[in-house]
């Protein structure tokens, strides 16, 4: 089983792609020009997402689910973005799986209120990554796709 | 000059086609299944109204900004279909409009807090329909599609 895990953010957006045997394929950030229009930093994400679902073809996709933060602007923003990502897993006929931000820590670190270190360094360990991920965005990705294959119970 | 208007939601998306002479060409709304995942309700706005924007092929989409009401889980949802509206105008090479509530408001009645009524007897009289449009989110997207015409000034 292939998942892919996804940060949603409208400026910066993670993924990580980790197949069963916990091996990373590939992982990174798309990023999105601050002075352009939203809807096209919302169509390079899709498109962007569209064509590594292409490339990928993943059995799952994994994301967040969003809560309020303080900034309520920057959570209807990446709610947004997270339209877009549902949408390019319904067009290539890839289930979601939602997930909380407390699960993904929990299953990565055992700590629901691991901090962002922490998750970097079990996910650099978990991966037998060389070196940490970067940046964060790209971390987190990997955490939720790791936190989704567990879930599924599929590196049971 | 034939503007878009949308009033997103997840659950029913009002849209409404009106032109410089002020003739609604369509309106309506795209409802989705309560009970159906939410990508696929998202892909559901998506596909048809990427359909009704190739079918008329407006000028450009208006769509309101977006702030947060009470129901804040309710402010997601509408932000995770906002984000389909504007990735569908992009996607067309539409250039899209952003407008408060109190600029449509102010727009259709010439008073930024008329309720649902006053919008919609205006909507109905500007348009000369023979009666009101329903329900209330095909009437509001027609109230946005009349004030992105006035705030363009393309039927002054």
């Amino acid at each position: 089983m292939l998942a892919l895990g996804v940060d949603p953010g409208h400026a910066i957006c993670g993924f990580g792609f980790v197949n069963s045997k916990l091996q990373p394929l590939d992982f990174g950030v798309i990023t999105t020009n601050p002075k352009a229009r939203l809807q096209d930093r919302l169509l390079k994400i899709f498109s962007e997402l569209d064509s590594l679902i292409k490339k990928y073809q993943p059995d799952v996709l994994g994301v967040e689910k969003l809560f309020f933060g303080r900034n309520t602007t920057t959570a209807l923003a990446v709610a947004h973005a997270r339209g877009i990502i549902l949408l390019a897993a319904a067009i290539n006929n890839l289930n979601t799986f939602e997930i909380s931000p407390n699960e993904v820590k929990c299953a990565v670190t055992g700590y629901g209120h691991a901090n962002k270190a922490q998750v970097t360094f079990m996910v650099t360990n978990i991966l037998k990554l060389k070196q940490p991920p970067r940046p964060d965005d790209a971390a987190d990705a990997l955490a939720v796709a790791i936190s989704t294959l567990n879930s599924r119970g599929s590196y049971l």
